[in-house]
Parts: structure tokens; C-alpha cells; sequence
């Protein structure tokens, strides 16, 4: 047998979702992937959170992929988070294009996709789809949370609304309220998509986009990649190589970093949808912990978890600084157990993807007794 | 009598111009301006250098415009560059498109434009232009030039590859070579563009694209203009402020900083050539004071001006580690004389057109004294 017990399953859920703007998704799909055993008093439920790309897929290998889940190094037996003692739950977010509904999912009970007419969804609602699907599956209440990124969003919105939910979270890489430094680099794959003529203003056939790709997307996502390193990671990483067919007075002629990112770019129009794109981003722009609140502290106050906050030195998306700012409040109000790390490296945002090495004592720590 | 003496001139030389990929540039035109009054020794003369979207209009103010120079705060009478005392002369660098030969200009004795016939430039070569100009206006040696960013990187082309020719240069917010972060976004843009189609593969009408924009430039100045900021300035600049006429659930509802990022990348498309954007980034791409020689500080050795760094601590285009380089090679060595500063600021790149108090004063004395 797996000794990682890999499932993949999916809830179709009938229920009206009432999403924060008011609107309502119904019915809705969440595709989600099990790691180890659940046991009998169902109190080792360890909950991880995707990232704007990421999927449910965060562990093992599907049956001739090369490459495994994204969090892979971190997710198994005996690793940080030990399948051989945790339950682990990875649902993909609503919105996304990995089985979740979202834009492009029908329109039941017409055939038709969504698109436009999909709603706008929030961290939050992310996470309340996620609170519904854990009722139905007989869970209420998680030994931890764990996520970067968007992830870490989703670890900390859990911990603010439904405080008697997780014991501890983890959240990584990520920040109170996203700031306008990430809005902008959203903003320029956003605006690259909605302009490319063949994004069709939204009505494009997704195949088309699978097979030729999507130029807008692409440059968006060469965007992307600029922010989830560092100018030091890239440094280290590319330096001034050239490509060595290349002229270097060719006006076309490319650097290798040049090449990464076209590679990247124009590879990934082939896996995401890019309305699911918009409708992520959007969801990560209007991210703000401290909504519904009068303040940041207000909103951090409600936490009853133990929390820990891990930031990356060179994260140029989500800086440090982000991550302290919730570790001061609440070491100052002494409300919940809070524990800050910012972790030495200067590979940038991805660090919480990569740099494995360098955080994932920590989070076992955290989750088997706490720091 | 205007106090500052603005004169815009054109020279049409008629020599070939040897550029650095073996290719020739002939005839092609310098357009520049002067500020202030020529000695008859011809010994006041200060050179400013402009930066990728800048011009050879570095002061003053053109009838009817209510926008003066890019660098009127630093140049004119009494300032930091003083034009009641120093002859100052910017010329726009070939491969532009405010005057001087560039892609879009007619490929003579043909009324047609280069476009991709056009060679490659590099910064050597609009070094090596520049200094024919004044070879033909009879200045043979200069008292400084004063550059940021491309203007800088000129400033210290200069200073390897003509060693008498300028007792002093300032250069600021650059490097010694551009590293893959900077070449990253360059690429944002220069993606974007080729892939719009109204770039037409480089066959657009210029007319239509001053009337309706050039969505792909856009969105690569927009790409850029994060690179020109930090995201303090950003977060002091605009926070999370979100227009007020635009519901926050509304998918296409924006921030402030999306507004700006809108407004200046389509602005930008109205007053700057996609062709000339291509080979003046293709330019910054591609320099490297070390090329040519074995290492950098072999070339930083044939330096014989007095030598001033000015970098900004958040400039995340050119970060200050890449300045400070050359500082260190040059203070071991001793073989002229260097100073560096590193200036306290998180506007970011930008600061070195904004945050001119900041070290005015620095480059009046490095002017007027040396420091």
C-alpha cells in the first residue's frame, strides 16, 4: 500500500455558499486530496493551503507525472508534516481550475461556463467553502494549519473567523493585507490577459488557449516570476550567461534569464485558466485581514491558535516587515501564543517553495509540540 | 534674456559611425540642448546624460509646455549645476526618437524608416556619438558629466573609454553591469510589445499608435514602472486606497496604484516609439563596463577622472551593492580618485529624478570642489 495514503476526492455541495460580496455560489464542487489516516477521534487533522497556482495536489505523485506535489519535501511519511501520525487535507480553493468550481466551471444547469458571470471571491470565502466541506466530512476542529503565500492568506483568515477551529496555524510568506507593490504585479499580468485579442474579452475556448498558449498570460507570468525571486536569487541563479546560439548584438538575441522567463511564461498558459487567473488575483488584491474591523489589532485579537509567523528575508511580494507587524501586535496583547521567524535567504519569495531545508524543522516543531 | 540660455540644436554628421557590433551608422543626427554660456577657454563645459525614456530637454521650459526637464531642479542658474558658471550640454543619445537617429527615422537616401534595419546600439556607442558631437563643436575635454541610471551608465562609459576627456564624473542609480533582475523586466516589456499585434512585427503606423496607445508598451511600462518605485514609496504613495467610484466585489473594480499603473503605461505609449523602447532596453541589456577587457577592474583601471557614486538604498533597478563594487575595486587600487555615496531613501529608482535635495548638494561640490 501507499505508505502516504493518497486520495483524491471530490464533494459536491448543494448548500448555497453566501460569499462576502453578497453573492451566492450554488452548487459548488471542492476537489481536495487526503494524506495518511484519519484517526478515530478525528483529532489529527492537519489542514495545508494552496498558493494563487497551487492546486490540492500538494503530495506523491500521480501515476506517471515526474513531478510531485508542491509541498512534496514537506508532506509524508516522517517529514515536517508526518503522514504517519497526521491526517492531511488539501482542498483546491474556489475560484481555481484544478476541479474546484470556478469561471469556468457550468453554470448548472446550463452547460455553459460561468466566465464573467462567475462571482468575485474572497480569501475568505476561500476558507468558508474549505470550514463547509470539513462539517460534511465530520471535522470540526484541526490540529493545525499550514500555508504559504496565498496559503498562509487562507491559514490566517481561518485563525481570524473561526477562531475555535485550529489549535495552531502556520502561515508563511505572506502578509496582513496585500500592499500595492503586489496589487501592481498582479495588476500587470490582469491587464496583459484582459487586452490579449485572443483572451476573446473572456470567451476564448480554453483548448485553444491549452494549445497555442495565451501571450497576455505569458508576460503576466513573467511578471510573476520577477516577483517570487529576488535580484540576488536571480543573480545567483542566471548571472549575465547568454544564450549561446545568440548573437549579442541581435536585437533578439537572449539572455538566459530571458529564456527562463519566456519558458515559464508561456509553459504555464498551458496549465491555468487565466478567468481563474483574474479572479485569484483579484481575490489576493482585496485580501485584508483587518475587513470587518475597525483595525489590524481588532481582527488579530479574535485569534485563539497558536500562531506562527514565518517571513523570508528577500521575499520581494510579501516583505518581512508584513509578517512582523501581526507577530508585534500580539506579542504586545499576550492574547494567543505567537512565535515570529524570519527565515535567513536571500532566494526571494519562493524561498517557502524551495528552501525547504530551512523551515521545515520549524513547522515540525510546531506542530508536533509547539515553540 | 532667458537667465538659463536654453538652446536646442541638431548636428547632422556625415562621417560613419563604427558601433560596437562591427556595423555603421551613417549619417545620422545629434539633437542636444545647452544651458548657459560656453568660456572662452572652452574649460566649464558639463555634460548630462539622459536615462532610457529621457531627452536631450534636461531644463527649462519650451513655450506653452508647463512640464520643464527632466532634471530642472538640479540644472540652471544658481543650482547644483550651475549655468551661471558651467556650459552644460545633453544630447539625446542615438537609437531615441526625440530627435537623434533612431529605428523610426528615414533610412537615407530612402524616406522609409529602419525599423528592425536599424543596428543594434549599445551604450558605448552613444558614448562614442556623443563625443564626435563635441569633437565637431570643438570641446575636447570636459569639467563633468553627470548622468542617472542610462545617463549614468554613459557617465562611466565615458570615464573607461575616454580617460582625459572629463575631469569629473558623477554617476548615479547604475551599475557596472546590468544584472538579470533589471534585464527581467526589460523583457516584461519588450515581450509585450512584439507580441501585440498592433506592433504590427514593427511595421506600425506611428501616428496610430500616438492616437490609440500600444497596449503591449503599456503594460511594459507599467512592468517598469514597479521597477522605479519600492514597495515603501508604494505603500506611502498610494496604500491600499481603492477608487472610490468602484465596488470593492466588482471584478474589475481597482486600487489606486492600478489607476496610476493604468495612466502612465497608456500615457507613455502617446510620447515614446515601441521601436526605439526595444533597442535602447536591448542597449542597457547588454552593457557591461568589463566587456573588452578581462575583468572589471581592469577596465575601472583606465579611469583617470575623479570618480562619484550615488546610489539609493531602495533603488530596486539598480541595487546599491552594484555601485558600491566599483567604489571598493577603485578605493583598493588607488589609481584615481573615488568617492561613494550610498543616499538614504525608499522612494526607490526613481529618486534619482525626485529626490534631487537629497544630493544636490553632493553634486554642486563634487562640481565646484571635489569632495
Amino acid at each position: 500500500m501507499d505508505p502516504l495514503n493518497l486520495q483524491t476526492h471530490t464533494e459536491h455541495i448543494t448548500n448555497p455558499l453566501y460569499l462576502e460580496s453578497g453573492r451566492i455560489l450554488e452548487p459548488y464542487d471542492i476537489v481536495y486530496e487526503t494524506y495518511g489516516h484519519l484517526s478515530e477521534t478525528k483529532d489529527n487533522v492537519v489542514v495545508v493551503t494552496h498558493a494563487l497556482t497551487g492546486s490540492h495536489h500538494a503530495a506523491g505523485l500521480y501515476e506517471g507525472d515526474n513531478k510531485p506535489g508542491w509541498w512534496d519535501g514537506l508532506i509524508g511519511p516522517g517529514k515536517a508534516i508526518d503522514t504517519d501520525r497526521f491526517f492531511v487535507i488539501c482542498s483546491n480553493v474556489i475560484g481555481s481550475c484544478f476541479g474546484s468550481t470556478g469561471p469556468m466551471s457550468p453554470m448548472l444547469p446550463s452547460d455553459e461556463p460561468y466566465r464573467y458571470k462567475f462571482p468575485v471571491i474572497t480569501v475568505k470565502d476561500m476558507v468558508k467553502a474549505q470550514r463547509i466541506l470539513f462539517d460534511k466530512l465530520g471535522i470540526h476542529r484541526v490540529h493545525a494549519i499550514v500555508g504559504g503565500s496565498m496559503g498562509g492568506m487562507q491559514a490566517l483568515q481561518f485563525a481570524v473567523h473561526y477562531p475555535n477551529f485550529a489549535d495552531r496555524i502556520v502561515a508563511m510568506a505572506c502578509t496582513h493585507a496585500t500592499q500595492p507593490w503586489t496589487i501592481a504585479f498582479n495588476k500587470i499580468a490582469q491587464e496583459a490577459i484582459l487586452k490579449d485579442p485572443d483572451f476573446k474579452s473572456g470567451y476564448y475556448d480554453p483548448a485553444d488557449i491549452k494549445e497555442n498558449g495565451l501571450t497576455g498570460m505569458a508576460v503576466g507570468r513573467m511578471a510573476g516570476h520577477i516577483s517570487f525571486l529576488s535580484p540576488h536569487s536571480m543573480e545567483r541563479k542566471f548571472g549575465r550567461e547568454y544564450k549561446r546560439t545568440d548573437g549579442l548584438y541581435e536585437l533578439f538575441g537572449k539572455f538566459q534569464v530571458e529564456s527562463y522567463l519566456e519558458y515559464n511564461g508561456y509553459n504555464f498558459t498551458k496549465w491555468f485558466d487565466p478567468l481563474s487567473y483574474l479572479y485569484i488575483t483579484k481575490a489576493i488584491n482585496i485580501y485584508d485581514l483587518s475587513r470587518g474591523f475597525d483595525t489590524l489589532e481588532e481582527a488579530l485579537l479574535r485569534i485563539r491558535s497558536r500562531l506562527y509567523l514565518v517571513s523570508f528575508e528577500n521575499d520581494m511580494l510579501f516583505i518581512p516587515e508584513e509578517m512582523r507587524v501581526m507577530a508585534d501586535i500580539l506579542a504586545k496583547e499576550k492574547t494567543t501564543p505567537v512565535d515570529y521567524l524570519e527565515v535567513k535567504s536571500d532566494y526571494g519569495h519562493d524561498a517557502f517553495l524551495v528552501e525547504l531545508e530551512k523551515f521545515k524543522e520549524y513547522v515540525r516543531e510546531a506542530l508536533e509540540h509547539g515553540i
